[in-house]
């Protein structure tokens, strides 16, 4: 497991490193041009460049792995990729890259195109990613123009490619895009140093290269044109490649090359590739894959053991800095060859409790409103515009300016589920708000409904419960049968390590802390009860409570945020990655409230009491937050609750009528 | 002690509490103006004006005092009056004034002068202030000059006097200011409301008053002309103040009235003032003093109980929100007046680790370098002329551009000793480094040295070790005998109250934290051996190696500051006020360097053999600054020694001559 830990650490180092390793004998000049304000604690693995991430991986020997996608065809189609490169992504590849489809309108904006893929990769799911570019039957400006729209999305690296001709009469034209070269040189005299360029090589030659040394040559013209790697096209032995590397060492190319590779995954993938790519496959693999041609799960196994024989010998011979996979958009295949290979982490060290984005602009920040912990590609749209974002701390009196809610319904943002399997999870027909605490309740236990399915998703949850979130389990299941719908919450963490399987974040050597967090939605008669309930908890417990108007009780300052998770670590400043900020609240209670209705009651008839139950939860029900600030104890929001509902269920007996509130307590209470 | 906690809680409110009121319940319309990055965290009873707070404690019934002291006469008088301003300041006075001596050149840069007393008390004892300003045959523009002046030195409050005419003849100027109500109307004409604005009250009348009542009329323009509240004359009577201010009520005045106490100290003082004041002492307490006029200690007694006596009259009263003392820059009778009276502050909360300036323009400082923990005046001296300063925290690749050292001796840095005492704590005569090391043991221990001296302060320590120090006073003493020159530490705290008398700061409900700190001057020899040892102690403990050369060794990122403090406390983000910081620790290198020959070798002849000692520790020995990063564990750091020690002790045997250091040991390797 030594790669996690480089991993981590490698995510953690500033990148600083090599400019400023005089100052520590030259007193301080390299500090004199940054400002204090904005530098970033983490960084940096963010801020650095692919090609200098690789340099690193190589130098330490620590190998790597890549990940190469489609863009998928359908809307469906992109919503389940995204949910791959999530899956994929926690592996810990080094990047992925996304094809580029001539036909299927790559540089749009549409939800299936290659560059909104990529960016969603990048800004998404915090994947550092190459975006192809294919150049053949381009014009200058078109290009130009995909490159500046994918320097403005966050993109960093292209794979610069010639492409395949329209049609069969293609003719080399002048002062045109006629190969690869022509792209590098024009992306390079455009663009600078901005991007990663990367080129493809071809173990046995490019099939319409004029012989095998031709091609090495025209290799050769694409690196000294300012390739900064290489990747190849897939092979079937290990000396192909070995031998490639060997020739083009030879003729003085001297940057990485990363064998692609391929496992094998079925017989007719098999033979369409091989068709399209022109290569041969030995007769050794034919030999094998012939007889069980019809059996697809043989052929997988085989593939497999083929592909891990042949990258160990790479990974074996020191010449292989890291393995490029063409995973054909699937995830077993390549994740076994990967876990076999022990290249796959199987239980990612986090950088931060969440999932950071690899959009430069992003680079620096390292805290956000806990609020959106279970819907962080939303906060990530939501904050897309901001010229900077909060790191090392949020500051009161911020103005976040969060993104209209309008358009935010883009496809990476609606449920994964189809509209009939929300109706199995969430009730075909609900009878009374019990039955809207049923589900909440079955999504929390993981137990199926009345209809014998389980609830794997809320509107306020993607995905079922997380790690952390099960250790509440027992509570959360006992307050949601009652009403207290709960929608995030987090035990309280008195400094464990940070290499904590569950809880733990950040480099090794430090640890982590949490103040005991509780979001629920409830019933207007449950927040009277809990606001008397409240004050004998006063200062230790903070409290939001607010309705979808806008009626909002706090006992916390209006403009300062609570730090909810923090870590100390080995030769750093504090690092305070979530806080409840109450001006951030606000924004997302027009979210929270708003889900109610976009993605539950619309599920129903207009005017069918199903969705008017719905309709009455949202215009009625108060969403409350409570921190328990003493974190050292244990966590007393149960209680809390508890206390809350002993008061409905044995109010005070001898209580006249308006029992004289002062002004003040008026005031406080809401309904 | 009710008024502790309130004094803290206060501190810690943030100003925006009223304006922001709204924003609960209005959306966030009341952020959009401020920014993000210059918030700070907290503030601000520092932002806040005297006269607020004033009206906050006058609201809350928490009765407040405040002291009058007035300019020295000598360089080594202001000295030892900042001292007073330190021990007095610790007590908790909501503000403090500082006379102005026309005779004194009360304006100028002096060290002796009102205004830079005043500005020192503000700016190093991070005192509330009023600077008094008398008008009375000045020019306009020497007026504003003074104002400008005060203003630019961080000097918010002006009591505004008219002054005694100097010479017998004076006449009424035209235009000119005759009056103290011509000073008050020039101050909110060329400043407007910057200022907050005391003049004098006379419960007897003043001396030159036509009657009592035209006297009140004249208090009445001054309010009327923008005073924000009036300290009143010496007094003896309860029932005069009384009356007074029932009088100032009855015509109109609503601000403030402040009772001016005079607790009598001595016979002679006593005659002294009623003659410059011409006030009238009471028949009743003439006949207790004059029997015992010769007895000093009966005298300061009887003062005593006759002040808490009538101060006790006053404060049942109702009228009195607050109680000015008239020190006579004494510091026995009023602390006592105060202690019986139970406002004094036997146990002060701390705001934060360090004491807070009270410039506006630091208000939102809260993160200092650990190094000049000691030495917090030099820090704020070198700092003064800084746009922002850190909130929150430090930051990376800061540019801290300190001050130069090369004027910085100022007065209220200098040692407070003399020469003379200085040479007896320090050694009349040093025969070896040994000696040395016996003086940094009897500073530590509390012990007389080998002259049967004290030792109470070191160049890079003012005062006798702090209560925190005291907990590591046995490792200290052990470590200081064999040449391990401590000048800084703290040890490792895991999560005491923010209440706890020793390591307790900031509002209560709180936790607070460090990292053991370690900082010494130690031979090569020794560092040589550490360096070896440290290598077992990676990652946990961080290190700093430095010599006067700048031959600088460290395990720790060149730009990355280490957070040895922080804090956790109930709503709000966390707070980290000191840091280990790579940058600053090179110029704090160069202070603790001179330090040894400024203060200590200088105190000898030129070339003689103490002198020599002092220079030869000054060039050869290293600055080494150590942090043990695992907080919740036993601090590390004495081990670290010990084992330096022990390889010294018994270095291995069998050690071949070069040993075959790798060329990066080597590099690491220092002498």
């Amino acid at each position: 497991m030594v790669n996690q830990v480089q991993r981590v650490e490698d995510t953690w180092r500033t990148c600083s490193k090599s400019d400023s390793s005089g100052a520590s004998n030259s007193g301080c000049e390299s500090s004199k041009e940054s400002s204090r304000s904005s530098t970033p604690v983490l960084d940096t693995d963010r801020t650095d460049r692919l090609r200098d991430k690789m340099r690193r991986r190589t130098e330490s020997g620590d190998h790597w792995f890549s990940l190469e996608f489609f863009p998928p065809r359908t809307a469906s189609g992109a919503v389940n990729l995204i949910s791959r490169f999530d899956r994929m992504g926690s592996g810990g590849p080094l990047f992925i890259d996304v094809t580029w489809h001539p036909a299927g309108d790559p540089g749009s904006d549409k939800e299936t195109s290659s560059m909104m893929i990529a960016s969603t990769a990048v800004n998404y799911c915090g994947l550092e990613s190459i975006l192809h570019l294919t150049c053949c039957n381009q014009t200058k400006e078109k290009i130009t123009g995909y490159l500046s729209k994918a320097k403005r999305l966050g993109l960093k690296n292209i794979m610069a490619l010639r492409g395949d001709p329209m049609g069969a009469d293609w003719e080399e034209e002048e002062a045109g895009f006629n190969y690869a070269t022509d792209l590098v040189k024009h992306i390079r005299c455009e663009f600078d140093d901005y991007f990663d360029i990367c080129v493809a090589g071809y173990p046995t030659g490019h099939p319409e290269a004029e012989s095998y040394d031709e091609d090495l040559r025209h290799l050769k013209e694409k690196v000294d044109a300012g390739a900064d790697f290489i990747i190849t096209q897939l092979f079937f032995r290990a000396d192909t490649f070995l031998k490639f590397v060997r020739d083009c060492r030879a003729i003085g190319i001297t940057c990485p090359i990363l064998p692609g590779i391929f496992p094998i995954q079925g017989y007719q993938s098999l033979r369409q590739l091989v068709k399209l790519s022109k290569l041969e496959v030995p007769e050794e693999i034919m030999q094998v894959i012939e007889p069980i041609k019809d059996n697809d799960a043989a052929i997988r196994n085989y593939g497999i053991e083929q592909a891990v024989g042949m990258c160990r010998v790479l990974l074996e011979s020191g010449e292989v800095p890291g393995l490029h996979f063409y995973t054909l958009n699937r995830e077993v295949a390549t994740m076994e060859v990967l876990r076999q290979l022990g290249l796959w982490i199987e239980d990612p060290r986090r950088t931060l409790p969440w999932a950071v984005s690899a959009h430069p602009k992003r680079k620096v920040e390292d805290v956000r409103p806990i609020f959106w912990a279970s819907r962080p590609k939303s906060y990530i749209y939501r904050t897309q515009d901001w010229d900077d974002f909060p790191n090392g701390r949020w500051g009161n009196s911020s103005s976040p300016a969060f993104g209209e809610l309008n358009d935010y319904y883009l496809f990476y943002l609606k449920s994964k589920s189809s509209k009939d399997a929300l109706l199995k999870m969430w009730g075909e027909e609900l009878t009374s708000e019990q039955s809207v605490y049923e589900v909440f309740t079955s999504y929390i236990t993981a137990q199926p409904n009345v209809a014998g399915h389980k609830v794997m998703c809320l509107p306020w949850n993607d995905d079922p419960l997380a790690p952390e979130t099960n250790l509440l389990k027992d509570e959360l299941d006992k307050v949601n049968r009652r009403g207290v719908l709960t929608i995030n919450s987090q035990p309280s963490i008195n400094g464990k390590p940070s290499s904590d399987p569950i809880v733990g974040w950040g480099p090794p050597g430090g640890y982590v802390f949490q103040k005991a967090y509780l979001e629920f939605f409830t019933s207007s008669e449950n927040v009277t009860a809990l606001l008397k309930v409240l004050k004998k908890y006063e200062p230790r417990v903070n409290y939001h409570i607010v309705n979808v108007h806008g009626q909002n009780t706090t006992n916390a300052h209006d403009m300062q945020p609570n730090a909810v998770t923090w870590g100390i670590f080995p030769g750093r400043e504090i690092v305070q990655p979530t806080v409840v900020d109450p001006v951030s609240f606000l924004y997302w209670k027009d979210e929270a409230f708003a889900l109610w209705i976009e993605q539950w009651a619309k599920l129903y008839e207009d005017e069918s009491p199903s969705r008017m139950i719905i309709k009455y939860i949202h215009d009625n029900y108060f969403l409350v937050n409570l921190v328990d600030n003493d974190f050292p104890l244990d966590n007393c929001l149960w209680q809390v609750i508890d206390d809350m509902f002993e008061l409905l269920d044995n109010p005070p007996e001898e209580q006249p009528a308006p029992k004289g509130l002062s002004d003040h307590e008026k005031q406080d209470s809401i309904v």
